[in-house]
């Protein structure tokens, strides 16, 4: 489909940010860069690319969507990636045993939308070609988002992911604002806050010995990572609960 | 994104016919097939394709979705190929000096689900990646459907025209089944449990001194409170924050 406007200024309005999570091939990246620029998105973030970066192939196949390619950043890790955003989606095909909620590309668009017009930022998580996010990864999300598929061949290109969701994102973001008022929860944490808090966490449950089978270590932590990015916390929030970590590391202290 | 599940059978229900006019290049011709597969799409006319037909490069894009590939006809001209339908509608980004109704993604498929579920045939014509639809081809449309891209970057790759219109098609046609799977936050907490676990928290709070200013107490078990509703705890979840809450009492008997 041609038919791009070329007197028409591209214009860089708030929109969410995609992370491609150590995506394989730099065809894909540019692909997906285009995708982005079809429908206004125009922030995205790769953790480690496989090929590297600059990639020459992926600049090619994001055609002239320069204003994407020129703003492109790296990161080595998801954590940091995400660091800055308090509200993040991650995008799979497979069902995880999380205790997340689940949302369609729609309703992910519209929580987009009324987060990033409050003013937040906010992300979108994209797996590796071959295998996806990992659980670690998507533990970090607020949400799940998952195409409406068909089971038998459920399989997405990612650059087509990213393409469903900044569909949806567009319009969405284009609708008229919903309701007079909203929930006051404060200003959402920012991911790494999150980030800081867990960490702390999870030393002192490991300075107490609650990980007491090491193998399970690992899944025990996203359950405890799932059950806590869901309460949503503000900053205030996590400054509060870390009080209370620290509290109750102390108790002994006191004790009598 | 990864997740098709294999022991599903891929269900050929009627849908919409694609037809790529003058494709160039197999690879997206294969892409197309893929995006075709990911959303219940299994019937692909191909007018006068510039690399032949079959085509290899076609074949490796379009990854395991044989059931398209195998029933892919070819054509020498568009109107051979949208011979038996009677309802198509022409996709472009360009305005066309056409009295015809242009309709978005949604409406379209709104309209090929009704037109498909009487039991007639419908089709979607895709144009040439550089330059589209000839307006010959366009003449022979019902309507025009144009999607909601940025109008300065408006130019999309066919696959991914292709799989916005499938994604819209699945959409219409399945109304009812939704999303491959749902959100498991398991059996939410009765709401004594949580009670029991606030008791638990604060107790250990006070003891720990966390409540340094007394007529502040209140306020802050709301906000603690307040928090922890928030993440919906189930069950398990309520074991495993008061394990936490242990754990983090006994830290001092393992320090050091």
């Amino acid at each position: 489909m041609a038919g791009t406007d070329r007197t028409k200024k591209i214009d860089l309005a708030p929109a969410p940010v995609v992370v491609l999570c150590e995506p394989q091939l730099g065809e894909n990246i540019g692909t997906a860069i285009r995708a982005m620029a079809n429908f206004g998105l125009w922030e995205l973030r790769l953790v480690n690319p496989r090929e590297g970066w600059p990639n020459e192939k992926a600049a090619a196949a994001s055609t002239k969507a320069s204003h994407v390619l020129e703003r492109v950043r790296v990161f080595d890790t998801t954590p940091e990636a995400i660091a800055d955003l308090s509200l993040v989606y991650a995008t799979t095909a497979r069902r995880r045993d999380m205790f997340k909620p689940v949302l369609g590309p729609e309703e992910a668009a519209n929580n987009l939308a009324a987060h990033i017009g409050a003013g937040q930022r906010a992300g979108l998580l994209f797996g590796r070609e071959r295998w996806g996010l990992k659980n670690a990864e998507v533990v970090l999300a607020d949400a799940i988002v998952t195409l409406p598929v068909e089971e038998a061949f459920a399989s997405l290109n990612i650059a087509q992911a990213v393409l469903v969701l900044a569909y949806e994102w567009r319009r969405a973001a284009h609708v008229e604002q919903g309701l007079p008022f909203t929930g006051e929860t404060g200003q959402p944490a920012a991911r790494d806050d999150l980030l800081r808090m867990f960490a702390h966490l999870e030393e002192s449950l490991d300075a107490a010995g609650f990980f007491t089978v090491p193998e399970k270590r690992a899944s025990m932590v996203n359950n405890l990572r799932t059950m806590l990015v869901r309460a949503n916390f503000n900053a205030q929030e996590v400054r509060t609960f870390r009080g209370v970590i620290s509290a109750l590391e102390r108790r002994h202290l006191r004790k009598d």
